[in-house]
Order: structure tokens, then sequence, then C-alpha cells
């Protein structure tokens, strides 16, 4: 059983705290900090927590507290960090970890210098799908993985913070990107490096500084590509899809949108609202389990597992630090229109990961181009010379 | 916390460990019992649960013991719950009940008799798609409710007692029918009477003396119609699937082959295996986290839940009845033809609901039959003389 | 080429029109008859027809034309086929063919003796879906067919001869179970006899005299069984959706709400108004090709190149009352409330075929049940005693 | 009716020749030309043409030739867009028009000097689907667009010549990504101006010359972005995807691998080969009708109907131009990196479109960023002050 101290008592912090407390979980939330003592106050009628406070170091420091769960705006995240190294606290953070990758980079080497375990609450990589998705990549199911795409995006975030460069640090990039290019690490592995990315952004629909729709690339040492599109201008709800591609197959998720519930009401019988689903009647897609599909769950069932085993989260600060120095480049390319390379002070995967050698050969002669049944029911083969480069055909006599 | 004692270590028996001792749970289980000795150590090792036993009532007897799970064949239900009066411990009963209405009745009085708690695992009136589902029509959403469709068939069981009809009390009515009949009564209002019962059924495919395919009409008090549809010759899968139609809406559900996740492998990149998929190549659906997308999670929290705080479970020995005696109806019409009365010697919602009144006047003289935009955009009224009953159309001008 | 005389102006009437002149076609309407002058006049004008009338005969004599085609609500077809009997004009009639079995029995035998040419308009097994699937089952994608159901479903219908029994005579049964019926006798084999019919029917919502929900069974000679589920109180737009059930595989189809087109509109961009879509906000999801992917083009060109090439078409009278005497047994078992036999006088099939002999054996004196991979990955046999009718497990050592 | 003269009997060819004299066509093809005199031989016996020949100008020469129509490889349709100018014919010419923007244009030059009739093939500009998507949005469905995404990905071409950059002018950007451009085009306005070109380009998995996997982002002058997706290296079939964002909705259209048609088959029934399915056991999805859903039937019955009307078509060799301007840049961004400009020496739209403004005033003083319902049900508005940019929330009290 963990002893838990919440700081942050908003959107995030209230699905955290239902997923840390529901089902039979023997964890419980024992402290609540937020900006505001009314809202702390609300939080602990509502969680049953028996103390809240306007003092995050307060929240922290009480000798009850066996964690620290950060649910606070993104320029809250370092001194909250450093207060619980101070008070050699265990640490789990919200995403993005940083608003930048220096202040991700303090984080990171706060916490090991501290020797406190710490862990990155990025639920997307946590989601029952992602977990079983995730696991046939590494089988091999989809031979050699090309590429991998994620998609987040929706009509924007429900706090004012968020919009608030200052505060957040950066628009959709920073607030969506950040799951989209851990998922895309995690399908092309972890251990391969980030090279550059080309990034597109613009502020097409929102009165806001920060950009609220983006696209980029980013470019791995063999030869992969991540791609993730962003934005907060998206009209239909919440649309997260992935999707990857594979020498030997491909997949596709839409985790919330088309998830095998459809609902059509007139909206004579009763005016049902449905989350985020930006409408009322007509079709609806309601998700079962909200908390469970988005995957908090299964992530805070792994933080605390491992605090427990004492072995290192999926996700750690390190992987939040990377996150942070990817979208950092995003960033730069978004102005500078170049290709711009992943700055990365500490790397703990592999490097000098060439472009897989993966030419077959048909005959002594001749590389395999493709390979098919024509449709009167032949099969044809398109082969290229080794050394001549010329392309030709072979038909089964 | 919640001490459990296991009946039963087969596939259902995992199921329900994985669930129970799954998440974050504050729930064990202490005692293991199963027909075969091996089994129940076996099950032991697997779930680090101290007590095993090829003893019934060993198993259940133990004074550690606070709630005991039946997860045994069907012909072994009522045994194992006239025990668990004996030793007055709480009793949760995998599906079906009985295997007929009269085994179910004396469960039932069995455990009311002995004032212990008791619960009806039927775990797909549990899944957090139908949960959803079923609030909205509570709410309104779909109006007046019409007709509601459960479909369940799939390839056919994996243990051999399934297959044994003495044992199994039947075939894929009794098996699956059991949940389409709870999640019918739960659309239409588990308060209504279910009246009468058509049913065809057949053995189509397998040879066995119990029916492999089947599909019934159930007729409720007030002119609401549920269906099922159940079989053990399905290819492609676990078919999961309900409807549900209202005057103001409908709702469809696809509780396993299309949730969301899509995958193609050519197979040449490893040997994947998918659960119950059927094939391991082409396209796939698998399920993120079967556990919890079947109903298993939330089915044990409300159980738990209710026998903490002293309150019936959402699903009892009576529902358990109730399903036994609409099942013994579909089991008489296969066989007479006829549309079979639904014998209830206990009935403990509402009696004598009529067809709800639902004509709605168009003027003083006239019932609406239709309104509608015609293709040139003008609006049409499709009326009734309420004298002659005479049709007709007005067009606005 | 052909010239062709349209009965009837009205919904279908013009979806008929659309297709027939519609792409690149060399044929021509030439003539059109309505009951209403000015709507003769008004499609005349619509679709460049040369000459129209209000007086029946006057539009079927006329020496220009080739090929009749009835497009007149049900109580006006035996009439029309009569009249072309006597001018010996080739017809093509829309669905139902009759009220009853009776009147298209009448008219089957007028044009037989007649020897003109004769096609039963019945698109929905015309459907480019449809025809792709029918091939796949003949060529025995998926076996043995055990069930085929098909559904279709909708607000109900735009003319007010519909709601009227006289015109029409009959609900929903009639009016969409006719297109149901021929779908599943073409899955299961138009030459294996439909033998009898339990159909449950009732009006649950709308004020009229005729059905506007109902569902029934059809028991074909060789054990195979056809279900229609047909309503006009379904919402949420127009429901086509069939299933195939064999001992290889299933089929699923839908034909109108889900074909891979979707779209969201908030509704302030534009009034948008989907066609059949019952809302035109939130989410929509239009018909590419109506006319096409309803069937009606390449149902009428098939007529067109048998009366051509001098064959019969794929759908002839014939069929048309084979579907009249399933539903008049379906109307009469939804008042006796029993199976009722289809009497069919005329009936050109396969006579005494018994249902197939199926069961496969595993070993001498064991038939196979099941044959399995469990789930920690050996192979599983659940067989049975061919003279003990024992069921036994048998697992790979 | 038309005569045609059909230069190319390939692959291509017989898609064209199939929806040219499919349905009750008036128009006919009466030469056939192929670089193999055999070829032309067998495609003049399968559709029934007078006139075979492997001498091009022989075949677009005859008198009796109304229009001619090019599906030939890239590289030679200079050669017959010049033949058929010199003799006067109509043409109509398959994608892409030329292998860059510089034979494009001579193309277009010539036609319209010489003044004769002439269409671009782009047939998924045509499909049911994009037809009717495309008038939603231009009426306003979705409001301002803002992103317009293609995707065409197969495992790759059927013909030799495809894979040879010399003969095919380059790899999957060239013949995949016109598609894409110029459904990105449609829906972003085809008189907004393409600017300029970000472009990733890989070869990943075939021993060619050329790429076989590319992503391009292309800017258009108003602010919105269009995006394409092309590989030949995608495994699961041919995966044709298009996505379109506005302020006010979105679109999401699937045009092959998901449109309504399931089948699951074990295989044992049937050696069932399903078309570009890439597997023929397990669960496919059949296409209804290809020739139509790709868009080939509306896209003649433009060209067609265009011509006898004497008007433009909806594409012509402009659009082909612009397409290859286009991709040239694409070409060159994927060498340099760097975002590339369209050149566009023909241009016939709009110029100086600057990004529409869209702030939305909340009151004198402040902007609108968001209006939403919070989750406890009060209305919320996210505002930023006009002159300190602040933003701060506002709650329905």
């Amino acid at each position: 059983m963990k002893k838990i101290a919440m700081l942050g008592s908003g959107f995030i912090g209230r699905f955290y705290a239902d997923s840390l407390q529901g089902y039979r979980s023997k964890d419980k939330i024992v402290t609540i900090y937020s900006r505001k003592a009314e809202s702390a106050k609300k939080f602990a009628d509502d969680y049953d927590v028996p103390f809240h406070t306007d003092n995050l170091e307060a929240a922290i420091a009480r000798p009850e507290v066996d964690v620290v769960c950060i649910a606070l705006p993104n320029n809250k995240h370092e001194e909250a960090v450093l207060l619980c190294c101070k008070h050699k606290k265990a640490v789990i953070c919200t995403k993005p970890l940083g608003r930048n990758a220096a202040e991700a980079k303090r984080m990171l080497e706060a916490v090991e210098k501290a020797g406190v375990f710490h862990g990155y609450l990025e639920d997307l990589v946590y989601t029952p799908k992602f977990l079983k998705a995730h696991e046939s990549v590494k089988n091999g199911a989809l031979g050699r993985i090309l590429w991998a795409k994620s998609r987040e995006t929706h009509p924007g975030p429900h706090s004012d913070w968020f919009w608030d460069i200052e505060q957040a640090g950066g628009g959709c990039i920073l607030d969506l990107g950040c799951h989209c290019v851990e998922i895309g690490r995690s399908y092309i592995g972890k251990d391969i490096k980030p090279i550059e990315v080309m990034c597109w952004a613009d502020t097409q629909v929102k009165p806001i500084d920060a950009e609220d729709h983006a696209i980029g690339l980013v470019k791995y040492e063999n030869g992969a590509i991540g791609q993730f599109e962003v934005s907060w201008t998206f009209r239909g709800g919440l649309d997260l899809r992935d999707e990857v591609m594979g020498t030997e197959g491909t997949i596709w998720i839409n985790s919330f949108l088309r998830t095998g519930f459809e609902m059509f009401t007139s909206g004579k019988g009763a005016d049902y609202v449905a989350e985020k689903a930006e409408s009322n009647t007509g079709w609806l897609f309601p998700v079962g389990d909200e908390l469970n599909e988005l995957g908090y769950n299964h992530m805070f069932m792994d933080m605390f597992r491992s605090m427990e085993k004492g072995t290192l989260a999926k996700e750690t600060f390190y992987d939040g630090y990377v996150v942070n120095a990817v979208l950092d480049a995003a960033y730069k390319s978004a102005k500078t229109k170049l290709w711009e390379p992943v700055n990365l002070e500490i790397w703990r995967g592999k490097s000098g990961v060439s472009k897989d050698s993966h030419l077959q050969s048909y005959d002594d002669d001749h590389y395999l181009v493709k390979e098919e049944v024509t449709h009167y029911g032949a099969k044809k083969w398109i082969i290229k010379n080794k050394k001549t480069g010329k392309i030709s055909e072979r038909v089964e006599s």
C-alpha cells in the first residue's frame, strides 16, 4: 500500500485520483495541494483526503507521504521535483516533464542524485491497446518498423493555463506532441536515437501566441520515421489515433472515437450529454471506461509495482527528457523551416545504428522487387539486375 | 479487504483470479478447490494461494474465508451454494446460476434463508460499454425501449464438460443465452415481466446431444421484445454484439471483434498467436484488456463494495433465477414449436404493465404518422383520421 | 438500346429513372404514366420524356415502347402486368411483386402464358457488395451455410400509400421483409425450399393498422435458417445490414450507415442536409453513390442484357411469387403464434433435401467435437465416443 | 456516343475499358494500340475492338476515332499527346500527366494551341465518396479548411515499368502522390496557390533507385496545409484514406479497406482469392464494385459529357501541370531538405490570398479562446485580453 501526496486538484489531478483510488485499490491519497485553498478543500472532501493545503512544501514534507504525484501546470514541475528530492520522496510527474529539455535535464539529474524513485506519467504508452500492440511489434509481427505515426487532436484543453504560453511553455506541440513522440519512440525502439526533426506549426484559429496546429517528422538513426499530428482546432471530439507500418504488417489504433460503442439519439428522450463529444444528439461514440482506455490504471500499476520491487518504471524522467529534446528541435524547426538536430546531452541507447540492409536476392544475378499473382492467376516476379540495375519481369510459364 | 475461497481452477477460475488480484487490489484468494488435486496445486502456485484442496467443504469451511467464489461446472453450483449456507459464507456464483429454474430457485431460497451475501457473476452486464450504455438508456436517451438484442457466438467452449449435456444442463442456449437474456432484461427494465418465449434451436454442426445454434424471442409485459442469438458454430472469433432500439434512438455495441485496434501481419515476422482469433495472420482485431472489456473488474468491484456496504449486488441469485426461468421456456419452445410462457413462481417486479399508450396527435381529428422533409425541401406530414382511419398527406404550402 | 414506359412518378420511379438514364446509358424512358396528370407532366419535364399521361393503358400500348417498368403502389401491380401481357410488352416490376402469393401467382402465370420477358426488381440482391459476397458464398468461402440474416429498418416510408393497409397490402413485413427474404434465399440457395415460418409482429409506435416492427425465422428444407428484422420505427437513418454464417466463415455487410465515409459538422458552417440521415449536424455517414450502392445500376444492367440475350433475368416473377408465399406464412404466423408452413403450389427447385450429414471422425471410435490450442500452447481435442456418446478430452503430450 | 482509341493494354488500360464499356454504355473502343502486337490482339479480342496495332500513330489517326485515351507508361505521354494534336483528336490522359512540370507544360500548351478537347484522368477526385464529400466542403459543412491529408499506400505496382525510374520518372511520390496532391488541392480550393513544399522520401525496403516511401507537406497561400503519405511498402492491401479538417468539422474517408463488407473465411471451404487483399483467409474486406468506388465511371461520364457540351472537364491538363509542379518541388525538397517553392509559370487561380482573419470577439476587450461546459455542468469561457494578451477564465455564475 502506498500513501500519496497529490499536487494539483484540476482536471488531470482528478483523473489521477479516480484511477489511484479506483477498483479495489489498496493505495490512498493522504495529502492534497492546490494553488487555491478552496480547491484543495473541495478535492479533499471529494476524495476523502485527510490533509489539504495551499503550501506546496507542506503537502510534500509530511512524514506519512510515500510518493508524490505532480499534476501541476508545466511551469511548476521543476520546483515540485526539487522539493521531493529535498524531502527524499518518490516522485511521479505528469507530462510533459519540462517546458524544454534544459528543465527536464535538471529534474532528471536531481532525482538521480537524490536517489529517489521517479516515474514519468506518460499514460498513452500504458493504454491496454498500446500495451498489446507494442508487444506484437516487439515480437516481430510487423517485421522491421518503417514508420510510426501518432495523432492527438481535439478542440482545445479545459484549463486556462494551457492557453498561456508562459505557464504552459508552448501550445499543442508541447501539450499533445509529448504523447505522440513517446508513442513513436516506443514503436521504433527506445534505444534508437532520434536524429533530427522537421516541423510545421501555425496558429490557424485561436487568438493565442502559441501554435494551435502542428505536424512533425522525427528521423531516427536507423532510417525509421516518427510522425506527429497535433491540434487544438479539431472538431468532432478527442481524436487519438496511432498507425505503425512495418515490412510485414501494419497496426491501426483508434483509442477514443471509434471503440465499438455507437449510439444514435434524437435528443427528444433526454438531454443526454456525452463527455467531450461536442454534441449530444445524433450519432455518438461513447467510451466505456475512460480511465482504463486512456492508460491511467496500467500506468499507476507499473509505477507502484516498480517502486515496490525497486526497479525502474517503464517511463522515467530520462524518457521525459528525451521527449523534451525532440520537441525543442520541433519548435526550432517550425521557426527556421529547416530539419533541426535533436540535441541529447544524455543518451543511454544505441549509437551508430545504420539503416538495416534489407535487399532480398531473387537469384545470383538479381534482387527481388515484388512477387505477385496476376489477375489471370499466374505468378509474376519483378526483379532487378544486381549489376546493371535493369528492372525486368518473369512470369511463371 | 476480502479473503476469498475460489472453487474451480479452470478457464473461468483463472479469469476471475486475474481480475480479483489484478491492478492494485487489496483482495486476496486464500483457498483454492479443484476437482483434481494437481490442478488445485498448480493454481495455488500460480496465484500464490496458501491453501489448496480437492475437498469442496474443506475449501469453504476455513475460518479465514470471507467469501466463496464458485467457478465450477453447472451441475456443481447447488452443492457448493448449500455448503456456503451451512458455513455462513458470502457466496458469489458464476453463470448460469442453475441448470434450470428449479435448481436456481432452491439456491436463491437457501441463501436468503441463511442470510448470507450472494451475488450472481453475470459479467456482461458489467462491461464498461454496457454500464455506460445502460445509463444512457435509463436517462432516456433512446426513449421507450422497443427491442433489445444480444448476440454471443463463437467456435465453441474450451472445457470438455460444456459439451456434456448432463454436466452442463444444456448447450449454447444455457451457456451463452444466459448472458443475452440478462442483457435484454436490463435494457428493457428488470422490473418488467418476461411473459413468453419462442425459440428455435438445432444441432447443425457438432456431434453432440445439445443444441449448437439457437435464436429466441422473449416477449415482455409492456410489449418490448428481447432477442438472443447464440451459437457454438460461429467462425471468426468471439462475436459479442448487442443492439437496442428505442423510439428516440439506437445503440450498437461490438464488445470484442471491432474495438478500435486493427492489425495486419503477413506472419513472416513472427509466429504471433492472438487469443481466440482463429487465425494468426492477415487482419486481426486484438482486444487490449480482456478482463476489463469483459466486465470482470467492474463486476467484482460491485460485489465486494456491496458486501462491505451491506447492500444487494446489482446482480443477485434472484436475477439468476429469472434468467433460468426464461431459458427453461426457451428450451421448451424449441421442442414444442410454440410460444411458451415464462413460469416465475417468484416475481419481484411490476405486474400488469400494458403496452404504453403512444399515439401522437397531429390535430384534433388526426394522429401524426410521420413528419419529414421531402427531397425538394418541403415539410410533409402523413396523418391518420382518428375516426375513419384514413391515411392522408399534408405538404407545407 | 431499349425504350421504356415508366409507370409511376413517385420516389421509386425517380430512383429508377436516375439509374436507367444514368452514366452513359443508351436506354431511354419514352412514356411516363402517373395517377396524377401534373405529376406525369413534371416527371416528363425532369427526365426529358416525350409522352406523359394519366391513362395506364395509353402509356403501355404505344408502339415505340419496348419494355414497361412498374413503379406503382402494390395494389396496382397486377392490373399493370395484365395490360403488358395484353400488349405483349416486356415487363419489369418493383418489389414486392404482389400483396400476397395469390396475386403474385396470377402475375407469374400471366407473363409466362403471354410469353413476354419479365423481371422482378429486387434491387438489394444486385448491390455490388451482395454480388461479391454471393459469389464468395457460391465458391464455398463460408462452407455450408447455417444462417442468413437480413435487416432493413428505417423511420418509415415517404409516400402516404405505404401506411394504408389496403393499398400496401401490409406493413413493414411486406415493404421491407420482401428484400430480406430474397437475400436470405439467395445465400442459402434459391433451389432450397423454404418450409415454415415463425414471425413476431407488432404495432409498437405508429397509429396504423399494419405492423411497424417484425422479426421472422424462415426454416429451409436443408436445416438452414433465414432471419428477417424489419421496422418502420428505427431511429438513426436507413439501417441495411446482412449477416451470413457458414461452417467455415462469416460475412457482415453494412450497406448504408457505415460505408467508409464519416463526417463531423458543428452545423455552424452551413445548413447541410444529408439524405435520410435524421440529423444534419454531428457525426454523419453519407453514402457516395446511392443508386449504385443500392443495386439499381446492376439490376437494370442484368434485366436489359437478359432481355437482349433472350435469357431469364436473375430475378423473375417466380422469385417474387416465392417471396410472397414466405411472407404470407409470416403474416399468418404473426397471428396464430405458430410455425406456419410455406404454401408453394409452384416450386421449381430441389425437393427432399435433408440436413447434410456433417459429423467428422476423430478416429474409428470417436467424433471430433473441437480442436484447439490451449492458452499454454498445447493442442487439445474434445471428442465424443461414437457408441457411448461420452465426451472426453485429449491433450497433445 | 463516342468512338475511342485506347493507347495501352495493360492493367490500367483494362480498368479504363471495363468502365468505358460498362453498364449500358453507348461509348465504344474502336482501336487499340499496345507496344506489343500480341497484347493489342489479346485486348481487341477481349473487348471486341475492331482495329488493333503496335503503331502508335496508326491507332490515333484513324478517321472513326473521336477521342484518344492514353493509358501508357509515363514516358510515352508527351509523344502520344503531340500525335493527338497533329490529328486533331480529343485526348484524355492517365495520371500523372508528365514525369515533371516541364513535360506537363508542353502537353498543356500543345492541346490548347491545337484547340482539342483534353482531360486529365485523375480518377480519385471522381470517386462517389469524394464527390459527395467535396460538395459538403464547398457548401461550408466544415467551415474554413485548415488541413487536407491524402494517403495512398500499397505493396507496390503491378507492371515492371513503374519500378524503372527512367520510364516512370520517379517512385511512389509521382505514382501515388499525384492523386494525393490533387485531392488536397480540391478540398483546399483549386484557385488557392500552392506556395512551397517540404518532403521526406527514402528507399526503405525495395532494391530500386526511386523512393518507396514519402511524406510531404504542401503549404497554400491562405495558410492551409496539404499532406501526402505515399508508399510502395505498405502491407495489408490498398490503403486509400483521406482526412480533412476545418474550423467546423472533419471528414474521414476510407475508400478501400473498410467499406462496410467484412468476411471471415477459414480457407477450408474454398481457395478464395480476394483482389489485392494480400491474404485469402481470415478477415477480408472486399470492395463491391471497384470500378465505381475508384471513380472511373464518374470520371469518364464527366469527360464525355463535357466533350459533348463543349465545356472544360473538371480535370484538365492544366490541373495535371499544377500537380507536376508541386511534385517537382517535393522531389527537390527531399534532396535539399528545405521547404522548396512551387514554380508555377502558368497560374490561373487567385493571387495574394492572405490567411483569413478569424479572431472571434468575446466582448469589446477580449477575444474568445474557447467556450465549454465543465464536467459539473457550468458554462465556461476562456478569453484573451485584446491589449495585454492575458488569458483568463469566466465561469457562469
